[in-house]
């Protein structure tokens, strides 16, 4: 049976005679013999395997075999006289599956820009740096079904297509069947939705939230983690159309317990990839950024900061660093701000609470001075807010208040209202960009190459 | 601090001082006392909770508790004199969040039909039956995830937005941020897809079949878990709109492979569903479908029955059945014909594999005979089939003829021929449509009522 590569590295044991599948890194031809590196995804280092001319169709294999060509190895295993490795393959016959012409092959033995690996989405993942990516992407993503699994939460679907508008807020990508160039009218010269699909406009969600806070009324925990859709035109190294996001959702649970979860769950994911993945983290500490390991560790280790928005406001006040955007109590924090917290003053995640109730969303639960919400951000260092979450609006005369102030239509909430009419409890949830947590944990600097393939304006491909 | 009410059903012991958080299921009132079942949804068993009138504010409480209010109960576990549970609560003191008015909540004590049910799709999942479903389909989907996980899989996420069309088959939704009642048009008087987001005309996905091979070719064995879709006008009991899909595919690896992989799978989720929520199995086969369990034995303790697509027309010709479509070799099975090989021939799951190629798509290999694909469908006894997979076109000459022959248009999937161009190797993969393995687990009839917000036809609320 073969045999992963990523599992011989770590227990594989001279003499043991194994089969390895996989493509060619490199190789170097010797007199008489060749070294080829062999990686099959399941680890950033390849299995080094020495095939000698005794080999069967040593010739005829060799000039097939370059950067990228498919090949099954049968040998036994050796102790490696090289160095940076503890054992080799010694090939007892080669099989080339296919071959990579190295004259149109992109992905040579070179640096290749990010920009560059972009173009080519449908190879990228073959490069040491993507590769590593992606597996560490798969751990996080592991490590965030474990985390709430283990606590009984369920994993619950809500829709991708919607008629709401979370937030009243992100703008939305239109789904439709209708024929766009004529789509038809009703008396009104409207678009006559009636004939749409969904008999009604019908959009690509923004948020799971409100559905989640549907189960969440049901059993008491549950998380979504899905994709979700933001139709702005920001062509920036951190926006994306399409993103993943977790949002968990907690009866009987208010902001204290909400901040509580979130900090065991950053802290939960971390400990898991630097478990699972130690030898990626090391790589993107050497080549990518060098705060990796540290920013790990710190996240880890140290209780998170806890301050409130208005606290927060007194420290940007006093600060002796001049922000470009105005630092006032009431307005937004920006991202300057956020860094400045968490990077310079704090230096570690930094929780901030209880918003001023005009610039967060209808659903967040007022504060008996009439002017707060009990919001958080947890702001993290070089990336800025990295979780956002709040105890949510459980009584009903204040929620529809807050939703005929904040210009929305009560009617188009009913069942929202709904969950407050019947059996209401305190509750609260977050929502954590999946993205942007692997840009935080890689140290990769461009959302796009932290996502397989990346949807921002005019690019679609693959 | 509180306790979810499965760990105390399971394992709570007389004499513990317990609180507990949920919504009251019933309420009986017997001369100085009370008893009320409290459900948090971490099981089907409520705990039975009794109040007597030394609580504090006992007739003011018990006032405002009736079905669907939330509660919150603190007090000493006693052994249960009543029959069907091991345990009740004595309460010390009971404290009621949010009352649920019994004039017009919904939810009384009483069967409701599932039609009905939908139309308040954010109160169900509050009912004994929808819970069981959720409970079940997150132990779906958490087996999912684990068993693919042990196997060193990675969960990569395919695009839901997408400018390919993976079958050129499926209806599919078109996503825009064009204004819908003007759209801009060119000098061609066509649309102008430059002025759209993505610059060309995008969808939502069929499939994430493509890009996973794309993974596949890096990573060796990976697999999807997301949302697809189809805007086919399809209102029947089997049909979704947006639906998950599970897609495993795997480099190195044939037919028979991909079969084994198929079959191991299915008899890990029914394996871990029977162990992880036996009470809610138990009641889907008492109430809703009475072959739930054995259905689940006969998927783990069976060989699965593996035919080519000839040898199923032979069986299918020789049957003493009327079948109201006919039987051809180069005709599709229809819905009768898989019932029957699985149902009433081999009463298991049962794999066709060798189909026409005429039948199938493009990207499946075409074997030697020139006229059949290394395509497998796995039928269950029941449901159809619920599981399509094939081994897929390797051979870069091979694959462009076959794309030309279905009418495609090579230039569209140059990144799907590169490939074939670089390092090919033999890859399979499958596809399970994960609310029909929910359907087929639970018995349920109808498929909007195993997914929390179905979107189908004339319907997209919530």
């Amino acid at each position: 049976m073969t045999r992963r590569i990523a599992e011989l590295l770590r227990a594989g044991q001279p003499d043991e005679t194994v089969t390895i599948q996989g493509w060619v890194r490199t190789k170097r031809e010797q007199k008489g013999f060749s070294f080829i590196e062999v990686n099959d995804g399941s680890s950033m280092a390849g299995l080094q395997v020495v095939i000698n001319q005794d080999v069967s169709d040593y010739e005829a294999s060799l000039k097939r075999i370059s950067t990228g060509a498919s090949v099954e190895v049968s040998g036994v295993l050796v102790p490696s006289p090289g160095k940076g490795q503890r054992i080799e393959l010694k090939a007892d016959s080669v099989k080339v599956y296919g071959e990579a012409d190295p004259e149109t092959y992109p992905l040579q033995k070179k640096r290749h820009s990010f920009e560059f690996l972009r173009e080519i989405g449908h190879l990228r993942s073959r490069t040491n740096t993507l590769g590593a990516v992606f597996r560490v992407r798969n751990a996080c993503a592991t490590a965030i079904h474990q985390f709430f699994q283990e606590r009984g939460f369920l994993w619950v679907h809500t829709p991708v297509i919607t008629a709401s508008d979370c937030e009243g807020a992100g703008e939305m990508f239109a789904v439709t069947s209708l024929n766009l160039k004529q789509p038809p009218l009703n008396d009104q010269k409207e678009i006559d939705y009636s004939q749409d699909f969904f008999g009604k406009p019908a959009y690509l969600t923004v948020s799971g939230q409100l559905e989640a806070e549907i189960m969440a009324m049901a059993f008491s925990n549950v998380y979504t983690f899905g994709p979700t859709f933001r139709a702005e035109n920001s062509n920036t190294s951190r926006h994306l159309a399409e993103f993943w996001m977790v949002e968990p959702e907690m009866a009987f649970c208010d902001l204290d317990g909400d901040m509580d979860l979130a900090e065991a769950f950053l802290k939960y994911i971390f400990s898991y990839v630097m478990e699972h993945c130690p030898e990626d983290m090391e790589f993107f500490n050497k080549l990518i950024d060098q705060s990796v390991l540290s920013t790990a560790e710190n996240i880890i280790n140290n209780q998170f900061e806890r301050i409130t928005y208005t606290k927060a406001i007194e420290l940007l006040e006093k600060a002796d660093k001049k922000f470009e955007y105005p630092v006032e109590w009431g307005l937004d924090l920006q991202s300057e701000h956020e860094r400045y917290l968490a990077e310079d003053l704090f230096k570690k995640p930094t929780i901030v609470t209880d918003y001023p109730a005009e610039i967060k969303a209808f659903y967040m639960r007022l504060s008996d001075d009439g002017k707060t919400v009990r919001a958080m951000d947890i702001l993290a260092p070089k990336i800025g807010e990295i979780i956002g979450g709040s105890q949510r609006e459980e009584r009903l005369d204040v929620l529809e208040r807050r939703i005929v102030q904040q210009g929305l239509d009560p009617a188009t909430y009913w069942w929202y209202l709904d969950l407050r009419r019947y059996g209401t409890v305190p509750h609260a949830g977050f929502g954590l960009g999946f993205e942007r947590l692997v840009q935080f944990m890689t140290g990769m600097a461009n959302i796009r190459d932290v996502i397989p393939f990346p949807r921002t304006p005019q690019n679609v491909e693959f």
